[in-house]
Parts: structure tokens; sequence; C-alpha cells
């Protein structure tokens, strides 16, 4: 029995490691890229080399940045005094599609997950808390997913938040239960946006 | 409105370019790069810079090779007189991991297709000819897939080896290993009641 060629079986080892890439999916990325020109494999290469050279964590919100600073950040026009946190980087990008919020953002990096062992320590809280006193935040939307997992992180949060003075509101009109926020169209976050209401 | 920074839009670019992956699908393998620790990133890169490096096309039957022969061809042990042609390289590690044929393979490179504008003279059909003669084969097995245009192609084979002395056959078709007739589909079953035989 004659095997793969040992850069054919790398290549879908790494490319299994991905997320949603099962082994024949690999397979049919390796024959595209087989039978494309060079330049095709040479181009992604290209675009995953700039991806950790290029792009950080922003030192205030933890999102996605070029700089130092990512571009809401970095925008003097935002309003300081609204925060939205929100678990990952990408779930900004959604918010921003909506064009619903004017205000920063803040990136937990997860939710409170006792099964999983993600404990408060784990997550941007102590940033989180310390970001209302500095930037004088007046109101906090809690847009963690509506899932058992995302609600309690919320009601944590509200609990941490109480003694700031802050005004606490959890994001929710609109969201269907059980939700994932990476598919939500921007009509449904903007609802979601404007119908917060106060813990 | 911000927007994702340019090098992030640049690979899901890259990605959405490969077959099945689609721009949620890049967007979580962005992501999960970037939580990542950095080495993940760069082994998908050294992978695919070897992979058109290392890896070319056999050049005695079209599969891959990590050398001018692939890994069948440069075997002695493989009786030459049984040519097996299957429509892609990938097809061939499918049969290699039944282990249930020793000869050698042919890769036409795809089927015929009028509709998408393929013709004999962008397979590999030619080459099989040439082989025939030159490498004394006694049996060719016909392995396109069971669809219209691989049937098509099969049979524009036959017809083109008849002067050949080779005797032609079409790989068996009927039910799968493990199948229940209940879910079988009215076609398969028509393909093993035409592919019967006697005990």
């Amino acid at each position: 029995m004659t095997r793969l060629p040992s850069a054919i079986e790398r290549l879908i080892h790494e490319l299994t490691r991905l997320p949603g890439v099962g082994r024949r999916a690999a397979e049919r990325i390796v024959t595209s890229l087989l039978e494309a020109p060079p330049d095709r494999a040479e181009s992604l290469r290209d675009a995953l080399g700039r991806l950790r050279v290029e792009v950080a964590f922003c030192s205030r919100c933890g999102a996605w940045a070029e700089g130092a600073l990512c571009g809401v950040c970095s925008d003097p026009n935002r309003d300081a005094g609204t925060l939205l946190v929100v678990e990952r980087p990408a779930d900004l990008y959604s918010f921003e599609g909506s064009g619903a919020f004017r205000g920063r953002y803040h990136v937990l990096g997860g939710t409170l997950s006792p099964m999983r062992g993600v404990a408060a320590s784990d997550l941007s809280v102590d940033r989180l808390l310390e970001r209302v006193q500095e930037e004088r935040v007046t109101e906090v939307i809690l847009a963690t997913s509506p899932t058992v997992e995302g609600d309690a992180t919320a009601h944590y949060l509200a609990q941490a938040l109480a003694p700031s003075g802050a005004r606490v509101a959890r994001i929710g009109m609109g969201l269907p239960l059980g939700a994932s926020l990476g598919y939500a169209d921007p009509g449904t976050l903007k609802l979601a946006i404007e119908g917060r209401r106060n813990f």
C-alpha cells in the first residue's frame, strides 16, 4: 500500500487542526492547491505570515488592532462614556456592522465556565473595572451571548460593577435564545442595542 | 464603522478561495490562529511552502509524486500488466487504502464534459493509449465515477482502447459494503441489478 507523499500528509495534518476542517475537507484543499497556479499557495502563505506580524491586541480594550490601539479606541469621535462588553474580538465587528453603537468596547476573552475551568481571573475583568474608573464610564452594556455561561458571566459582571456607580445593562431584546452572536444579522443586533435593559 | 484590520481581511479573502471555506468558516479560522501560539500559523505556512516544492506529478501516471515517479510506479513489485484509470490523484489513495489492487494507475485529470468544455485533449487520454502499448498492458479497469460524465468518459475510453487488444473493464457497481437495502437509492439498486454476478 502506497502512502500519501509526506508533504501532503503534513499539510493535511496542519489543516485539520483548524476549526471546522476535517480530513476530507483538508484533502480537497490540498488537491485544489496542487491544481491551482503556484502563486495561490504563495499568497495564502503571505497572508498567514502577515497576520501575526500586523495584527495584535488593542492595549486598551483587547480587540484586534494594527497599532497599539484598535480602530475604535483610536477614534476621538467615539463616546468614551459607554462600554459594550463582548466575549471575543470578532463580536466587535458584528456590532460595528450594525452601525448602532458609538461608544467603546471591552473584550472579555470568553465567559466564566466552571466546567471548562475558566475563572474571572482568566478573563479581562479586573481591567474592565479599572477602565470604568479611569475612563469615567457612565454605562456598561453587557453583550455576552444569551447562553447559560454568557448569562452567568453577565450577572457576575453586574455585581462586580455595582460599586462603580456606572449604569449596567444587559443586551437582549431581539436576540433569540441560544443564538450565537456570530450568526446574528445587523438589524437584530441594532434591536438588541436599542432594547437593552437595566439590571 | 470600524473595519477589520486589513491583514485579517486579506487572510479571510485567501481562505475563502479554498474549496468548502465560506466567510464564517474563514473568520473562525482567523480567530483560532490569532488565539493559538504563533507557531501554529508558522507550521501551517511551512507545510504550504513545502507542498509545491516537494510534490509534483508522476511522469508516468500523473499521480502525486515526491520524485520523478510516484510510490506505485517506482515499486518493482507492482503488476505492470494491469492499469486502473482514475479521475484524480486523490482517488489512487482510496484504492490503495483498500489493499485490493496490485497493478499500476493512470490519472485522467477529470472527466469529459461538453458542458464545462472538457474534451479528450484536455485529459490524459493519448498518454493512456501510449502506456497500454509501451507497458504491454493486458487489462485496463475504468474507475471513473458512476455519474453521467464518468460513465460517458468510460464509454469513450472503452472505444478508444478497443484497437489495443487489452481487456477493458468498468469497475463494479452496486450496493456498498454494509448498506441497508431500505436506504439504497433507486439508481444504486438499478446498478446492482445490472451488475449482478453468477454464484
